[in-house]
């Protein structure tokens, strides 16, 4: 398996009387996801996918990237929540945070559309001066505001820069298959069009089109992220719970959340993982954030946040009764992509000599060991998803295994694990507020003139 | 008032009378930071710092900064910390996150020994290829490993690049001013040095050369950056409880605590502001979360992460008795340095032209409202912060608000707000884990061992 789990530090928090006592809900969980029978039942299209994904449009995707890659130096990708969080996790964790900065990265990819800012958006259309631009725009609707104000704007650019024609080559759409605002302008326009199933949530839907696309752009190999797909499910939906990673992964936090714990902490030792602990945080935060329930999803990057938030994990936040309330969820990525030896000095003033001669990496490692067993001391349990290395393959198999867990816990904590109600609330107050009619207007309005 | 509370959403949970009790303490709090007769005053000296800033030291600031963006197409700042957060979230607040990546910036800024990461330091060593580079390395003993780590590898690449010689005249170094590895080691090579103030914590330490001298060679005006400072403290060291918001930010978190909240959720409408939440974030963390005490502090950009954390915020974690267990802080920039207005569109298939015509910064102002609203129909206050604008007087002024409020809220949850005592738990035992021989190096082998 390319996930792997290392119980070692959580033991003291979770028995064995523990994990017997929920593996029944667990396996019932997995069940009804594999049946097919639970709430939410019309959003199970990631649970095959890996099974069907080579499919004409799978083919067309890499040749769109191609294209892209060929004919832009600015790929622009606009999307929110899942149609933007997936796609930068992948580039992040396979290439770098530092993508675009790196000699050599071509095209570069800006994601917009993922916020209201007038400085971002100003800032990306300075960028993008004098440069040739492709645009992806990935929208189920297509009229969600953010991702369409930042389209519209790229589409007028586009278009008064290579005219409609030369545009049309470069604008790519990924959106649902049959209708709505962007289906009927790609139509219209003939842009080239990508699909977003219609049984696959925002959140789950990395490893279809609205993913896949600019992660080909970026040089990643799409084949490899779905053979690991194809890998996880295979070991993960029907091995039996006491060897089950993605089975005793939300049997565990079940049990921190049944335990009192409000927070689960998901910690990295690279930044390079910085936007897939984002990814998760929609993905589990999303899923289970509903009915007053929820672990909140959070996340830091040490040892980076060691000396900032190093204290507080230690030695703070606790309930009236002095149990800490969160736990650490931690990353251990086994190998190392690149390395750096610790050059010895011959006056030592700074006392390193001591690891002169040993890596990074290994020193790296040394500190999440020390940090799992401080923290453990400190009272906080840490469990460590151990992962083989920073490719392609294990994001894949990463985002099954952690799709398939947020299902089962979802189901296990009683909620739907795949509708979001509650997004709804700001939106209805936004468009009230800016006038758009619509079904509940008066009503909102009403109550925001009080 | 360059920040100021909106507390019009936050009035349904905290009363005129809760405040009215805890008023008392709170003035009490601020007198012992004005007397320095609290735990921790030998910290106190960011509190008179803005009365005298003007000396030699913040002359020789201003000329190394001048001196740097002229002799560097890349400036590597080596910190970790309190000597890595403040300069990045001045940077990034001031001018931008995408600050490297805009077109005409130099020098580039890129902040290392923050991490142990093997593959951003190799990185960051790649993007240096064929640049002229400067490099600050900042760290009051010189031994932290990270910094340290980082530092020896950057002074070995400059000395090798441009000879002992010509390498002193590119290193610039921030330590104490009397004693240290890093102090003894400048003084040995000739290396203009900076003073890490002794009665300043690095968390406190972001207006003294630690933050000002990169952010100096960011072409911000660190004049203005102290005139905000100066004007806050003039503001809010002697304004009466009812009209003064630092002391009124302290009550209110105090009370939410005491009410069981045990998150704080600071929330931004820019991605601009996420380093100044990561700054925040250590500023709190590190000073409250001791003794088991302290509100977990957490952050997200909207309307970004309302596309994430927005159902989890709307409808998730509560208590047993559905009480939510955490609160918003938000800010909110009110004049946008640029703006961009929705175009119309003669087809209207995103029905955006109800919105045509006005302002990206309007719009989001807006969703910054219409959320404060959805959420606190969902049992989440929402405290406002107003500012100014992104600039560097309001920078200065919000730090320094932060910064009162911070020893103030401290000393009313009953703990010393200037020390870190947990910070040395995992460094105890990373060094243990890597052989350096100290003081509980035995007793701590021993236990790691078992």
């Amino acid at each position: 398996m390319s996930v792997k789990l290392n119980e070692s530090y959580i033991g003291r928090f979770v028995s064995e009387k523990d994990m017997a006592e929920i593996r029944g809900e667990i396996e019932r969980s997995l069940q009804t996801v594999k049946e097919g029978t639970g709430a939410g039942n019309g959003y199970l299209g990631w649970r095959d996918l890996p099974l069907n994904y080579r499919t004409e449009e799978y083919n067309r995707i890499k040749t769109a990237a191609e294209k892209i890659r060929r004919s832009c130096d600015v790929f622009v990708v606009i999307g929110i929540g899942g149609s933007y969080l997936g796609a930068r996790a992948a580039i992040e964790f396979i290439k770098s945070p530092k993508f675009n900065e790196l000699p050599g990265t071509s095209p570069k990819i800006y994601f917009s559309g993922n916020d209201i800012s007038a400085a971002s958006l100003s800032e990306l259309i300075s960028i993008c001066d004098g440069k040739d631009i492709c645009v992806n725009v990935i929208s189920k609707s297509g009229k969600t505001t953010e991702p369409a104000v930042s389209f519209r704007i790229f589409r007028e650019l586009l278009e008064k820069k290579y005219g409609e024609e030369g545009a049309r080559e470069r604008i790519f759409v990924t959106t649902d298959a049959h209708k709505g605002a962007l289906k009927t302008l790609a139509d219209d326009k003939g842009y080239e069009s990508f699909v977003v199933p219609g049984n696959i949530g925002g959140r789950y839907s990395v490893l279809t089109s609205v993913g896949l696309l600019p992660i080909a752009v970026a040089g990643c190999d799409i084949d490899a992220i779905l053979s690991g797909a194809v890998k996880a499910r295979k070991d993960l939906i029907d091995a039996p719970f006491d060897v089950n990673p993605c089975l005793r992964y939300a049997a565990i936090r079940n049990i921190m959340y049944r335990t009192g714990k409000k927070v689960e902490i998901l910690a990295a030792y690279d930044g390079a993982l910085a936007m897939l602990n984002e990814w998760w945080k929609q993905l589990y935060g999303e899923s289970e954030g509903k009915e007053g329930k929820g672990l909140i999803p959070d996340s830091v990057i040490y040892t980076t946040d060691l000396h900032s938030l190093g204290q507080m994990v230690q030695e703070g936040a606790s309930d009236e009764n002095f149990n800490r309330i969160f736990f650490e969820t931690v990353f251990d990525v086994k190998n190392a992509r690149s390395d750096i030896s610790v050059p010895f000095d011959k006056d030592d003033l700074d006392e390193l000599n001591y690891i002169g001669g040993r890596t990074l990496h290994e020193i790296n490692a040394t500190a999440l060991k020390a940090t799992a067993l401080a923290h453990s001391d400190g009272n906080v349990p840490n469990l460590i998803v151990e992962l083989d290395s920073r490719d392609e393959k294990t994001f894949g198999y990463l985002v099954y295994f952690f799709e398939l867990a947020c299902a089962v816990s979802g189901y296990t904590l009683g909620i739907n694990p795949f509708d979001q109600p509650g997004v709804e609330a700001y939106k209805n107050n936004m468009f009230a507020l800016l006038g758009k009619k619509g079904e509940k207007f008066d009503e909102i309005r009403s109550k925001l003139n009080k």
